[in-house]
């Protein structure tokens, strides 16, 4: 692939097969993520729409509902299958620890699920959705915007046609101040059981899955180190609240062939983004790389030539809802499906039980 | 710090007290660096002139002592004290096993040391070095060029004054794809006995030492991983000489409170060296940071603004050996003495340890 074909490609869309209909989406659980990004991405889809809300919060479903024309419903109706007419799947955007059992609830209504990543809190969890889905023979699949970023997908063609020669090694890094921000450690973010962890579960999720997907490949062995001295300063946690131990928190990642990558994320500290991926015979680098919808900054040089581009690619996360239905509406499996999801919750919890024991710990592949 | 201060002082040697005299250095060791870049700078510092040089290539050692107006030695003679006057100080720049035996050599004369990076290759052996110019009362310097580029001494004036907040983490990269060079498997640094090691001796001790001298601090702990499939390919290596386990090599190391460094370096894959220092509230990332002589190119975000500038400093190494020849005659202590490359050689050693075993490695204070 030369570099002006690759620029090409991270325009454009490459999955579409035009399918007929659209697929109308309940949002289970209307966090700011979900009201201010998720929802916009549905409402502007050529494939879907807004079909219903799920919420604890009648005040703010109502508010959410009315200005999207959808069907409001609380926990116990979306549970009985209250108004199922009225979306054909799911997207469950709920703190970590509750996913499972939202897709437990769709998946019995014979819905196909989208959910937000880490695709649960424990391993053990993760597998019990993957596994329910499969039962119900229904869809489900992580909501990895980055895998429906055209930029991330024009990179993980020219990577797996040997644009940087043979991978050497990966590193990565997703660093968001949510501890400085205005929203306070009440947050489920920081609830470590609500979350499954800290900066990894939430964010550190991202250079892994992407670089997952940019090399086609699952890590074998980690090592970590994680810290979280005293999160909250001088605003204290819920004291009911167990606490996170990775506010900071570094990854190394043995996948195979010898590839490793260091992935680093915190919870504090001067934000940025960004990937970076090396070669025999080139190097990619990706910064603004995970920031929603951000615009990404690409770097490379390799035997093709030295490039850097911007400016180019979509909003991701519309392709991500795009894409799903698309998937639902074909027939086709999607690519960041339930296992893709599994398993990297159970990387993440080998890296925590790395850094608390000081030991490699080896993966059994699922 | 303002950030045009800083770029100030990027600019301006800062440590000078003007000396009086000249030293005269012996370079023991004519390698490809000793030749093109050390006995330059030698040539053009302020306080420095060539002596002597000490080489087992006689026809070599002739070129270059003709077109310097140096004497020639063998090693023989070295050891013996031949022309012991021509010189004030040594210079090692031999394969790193073998910096002990010429430092003890010139302690033996009474004569100051500068030693290349890393000091030696085991632990045992820098104790060693150490201790005979100690014994000795002689001074020795490691010749890091990173201390004495005064685009990284004024970073660390300005990460000391606060000007990222408090450090969180640090990230840095060597790569140096010595395997596609030119002179083949049979050189000194592919060989672990001679070397110590591989990519994190030869270049990985970079980003370790510069974060170490950016931090202040020493780490008290390592994990790593490193791996040396088939470095050799095609062209067979000497099969008397001992295999290094690190073509690639990751390591993470906990610093005091609480930072960690992820550091990699690799013997193959496209060339590049970095590093980023991440603080709680600014951010400063150096590009092109080990090159010799390179011009830097560093990037800040911080509380006083952003910016990046780039064609400021001095040749790093030609400052290296005045500021040297400055501590000979004013009797003051270098900043890299050989505690400072000791150092560096044990958490070397232990990140080889931890790679070996998959446990992290503790570091006792020396």
């Amino acid at each position: 692939m030369d570099l002006q074909a690759l620029v090409d490609a991270a325009s454009t869309r490459d999955w579409d097969a035009d399918p007929d209909g659209t697929v109308s989406l309940a949002v289970v659980g209307l966090g700011n993520y979900a009201r201010n990004v998720s929802i916009p991405a549905i409402e502007a889809g050529d494939y879907t729409d807004l079909g219903a809300v799920v919420s604890s919060d009648p005040e703010k479903a109502a508010r959410v509902a009315d200005a999207h024309d959808a069907v409001v419903l609380d926990y116990e109706g979306y549970a009985e299958g209250d108004a199922v007419d009225a979306y054909d799947a799911v997207y469950v955007a709920t703190p970590n620890r509750l996913h499972l059992d939202q897709i437990r609830t769709a998946a019995g209504h014979g819905k196909h699920v989208i959910c937000e990543k880490p695709l649960e809190a424990t391993t053990e969890r993760a597998v019990a959705a993957v596994d329910a889905c499969e039962a119900a023979g229904v869809t489900l699949m992580t909501a990895y915007r980055m895998q429906t970023d055209p930029v991330i997908r024009a990179l993980a063609s020219f990577v797996s046609a040997g644009g940087i020669g043979e991978p050497t090694k990966a590193m990565g890094e997703f660093t968001f101040p949510v501890l400085a921000g205005s929203k306070g450690p009440g947050q489920w973010r920081l609830d470590a059981e609500l979350a499954g962890g800290g900066a990894l579960m939430d964010v550190g999720v991202y250079p892994l899955n992407t670089t997952r997907y940019l090399l086609g490949a699952d890590p074998g062995a980690v090592e970590a180190m994680a810290r979280a001295d005293d999160p909250f300063g001088d605003r204290p946690a819920d004291p009911d609240s167990p606490r996170f131990a990775d506010e900071h928190v570094h990854v190394l990642a043995a996948f195979p062939d010898g590839v490793v990558g260091e992935f680093t994320a915190s919870f504090s500290g001067e934000a940025d983004t960004w990937l970076e991926l090396v070669g025999s015979d080139g190097r990619v680098r990706i910064e603004n790389a995970f920031v929603p919808d951000g615009e990404r900054t690409v770097r490379i040089s390799s035997d093709a030539g030295e490039i850097e581009f911007s400016g180019v690619g979509a909003n991701e996360t519309r392709e991500e809802f795009d894409y799903f239905a698309h998937c639902v509406l074909t027939g086709t499996p999607p690519e960041p499906d339930g296992r893709d999801g599994l398993t990297d919750v159970a990387i993440m919890g080998a890296a925590y039980e790395a850094a608390e024991s000081g030991s490699r710990v080896e993966l059994t592949r699922r």
